[in-house]
């Protein structure tokens, strides 16, 4: 029971903002608190980095008191991404220190605000932006820059996802080549929430997609799939051990832009589809395989490799809104988080997007 | 007896520009002819790609007649790079078609002129500029736009060798990074020609170089002989297999720039090297072993891979001369051309860069 009291204790003082070194003195130039208080919150915590479904625990959070400039949402709705899971694992090089409470986007409503808040008020819709750490909760308790207000009409689970990956797929679509109307683009990855982005995103500006997807059981419905969203070309892995892989495409041009989520040998692919000083964007590596690049790539086809990291972009520049994507999505009430994050792992097979719904 | 025959006709043919097809007819709109003529030209021929040392031939050319815009230089001196190599062993993407004389950069003197030739005299000091395939002849025919003027008191090395290897340096110390006097830059390879000029042309702006070589035998006269061209470090692969490469780094900064010409784990040492949101430039694969970069080199190290191959540059922008560089060369009479090119080979260990004087 200690134990238990103790996680209580550290997340109690990390919705509080004092999340290093843990248990420190309140600092003595401390704001001023608000009279309003949080309800308690039931919060998915981790007090240490590990495989998420075993250091993740559905905690009960004790009510925080608000700061002047304090607001508390109630959340609606948080999606699961591969990158929370990165956080919790340990293996993500920015991570909030332990304990911490899951998730890094989401949505929810105006509960409570604190003193000197102006321009929201209970009952908003908001999600935080710059996107922050602890979303994963049912009272979300942040300063009131974080939350940027959003039109009311807006679907919970769009509303929720609509800015780690709807952003990642624009910016790499807008940052790295200038692409035109009738350009095209290669990706492998092609059905991760980012690649399903990049087809609507690309076929919104008349760019054409060539996607590769691994060989599994069901590819043509894959494959379907992707081609009621906009895909242009979608080849499973297989297909692409030929001799010339441009060949098979018939009237797209050779992509200048290509972007890889995989590595190894689906990075490969992606390469052999680019034009001469064509530019591949790295963005993930779900096979845990490095990318290999031959010299004449580099020399004689004149290649770039770069990557992208949306936590480095949303520091560097302003975020910009991104909307407008359709992907699956499963919205799936928070007492079912367990199960929940099994999808999100990959325990269960293929499944949709998992967004927690509080 | 047909064969050999065959050979110099094809090689005449060659010299009269006439390369693809071969045996074509004379265009009907074809130049008028000076009334000057070339002498027989004694040349390095080969009729098919392949091992360098087996297909080349030392074959004495018939007379050409110049055409009124060419003009006959008696070739002086002609190094042999790796390019060169490449080139007749048929592995280098642009090519001339066989029969080819070998050879791409060189220096010689102007020894008879077309009729309609202005501002070049017998007598002159000249240079294929853009480097142009034929270096490796004693009287070397060509149209006048490609003959460049030098200064008669230039050493022949390195007049017949300053085109191809400083200038790449220059180009990819200048053509990537900004870098300001008091930056770093790494590379592997260091012992290369290029490398050698990095090193000059880095230290004279104040640059620091970090260097990395081969593990061999004399590895540290080879150390001594870089760091009296102004090396700051060299390490051998070897040393550098410690857990953080950077913590050998005593007062140089971080490289935001990098040299590869050997691909494989060498280049791997480069990457390691370099600072967060830096670039790596192949140039070359030694070890004709592929480039491997992680996953989070790219995302979380912002890296970038890119390419330069000189022939490229030259196509796409005016050629600049690069002067000032001093690398150990041996000037070899032609008549030892096959000792030459053995050692351009690497078959006698190592060799100084091989210039043939005619």
């Amino acid at each position: 029971m200690a134990t238990v009291r103790l996680v209580y204790l550290k997340a109690a003082l990390h919705r509080q903002g004092v999340t290093s070194p843990l248990f420190r003195r309140p600092n003595s130039a401390v704001r001023a608190f608000s009279s309003a208080i949080s309800p308690p919150s039931k919060a998915v915590v981790y007090d240490q980095h590990g495989p998420p479904d075993s250091v993740c625990k559905v905690t009960e959070l004790p009510p925080v008191p608000l700061k002047d400039n304090e607001v508390c949402v109630r959340m609606l709705a948080a999606p699961i991404n591969p990158s929370d899971i990165n956080r919790i694992q340990g293996v993500y090089p920015v991570r909030p220190e332990v304990p911490a409470i899951g998730g890094y986007e989401g949505v929810g409503e105006v509960y409570s605000i604190g003193s000197a808040v102006k321009g929201l008020d209970k009952g908003d819709l908001v999600i935080p932006s710059p996107p922050s750490s602890g979303t994963w909760q049912t009272y979300f308790v942040k300063e009131q820059s974080i939350w940027h207000k959003i039109d009311k009409s807006t679907p919970v689970e769009y509303a929720a996802t609509i800015t780690v990956n709807p952003l990642s797929a624009l910016r790499m679509l807008e940052d790295f080549v200038d692409l035109k109307s009738g350009d095209a683009v290669v990706q492998n990855g092609a059905t991760s929430i980012v690649g399903q982005c990049i087809i609507q995103l690309a076929r919104v500006r008349g760019i054409h997609t060539i996607n590769i997807i691994r060989d599994r059981v069901g590819s043509d419905e894959v494959k379907e799939k992707l081609k009621k969203l906009g895909a242009d070309e979608v080849f499973t892995e297989s297909q692409l051990e030929v001799k010339n892989v441009k060949s098979l495409l018939a009237n797209i041009p050779e992509p200048a832009l290509g972007f890889n989520c995989v590595g190894g040998n689906a990075a490969s692919l992606v390469l052999k589809f680019l034009k001469h000083g064509g530019t591949m964007v790295t963005y993930g590596g779900m096979s845990k395989k490095p990318v290999t690049v031959s010299t004449s790539s580099f020399i004689f086809k004149d290649l770039s490799l770069r990557g992208f990291w949306l936590q480095k972009w949303l520091t560097s520049d302003k975020a910009k809104e991104c909307r407008g994507s359709a992907t699956r999505m499963e919205l799936v009430p928070f007492d079912q988080f367990p199960t929940a994050l099994d999808k999100a792992l990959g325990k269960l097979g293929s499944q949709p997007k998992q967004v927690i719904k509080f």
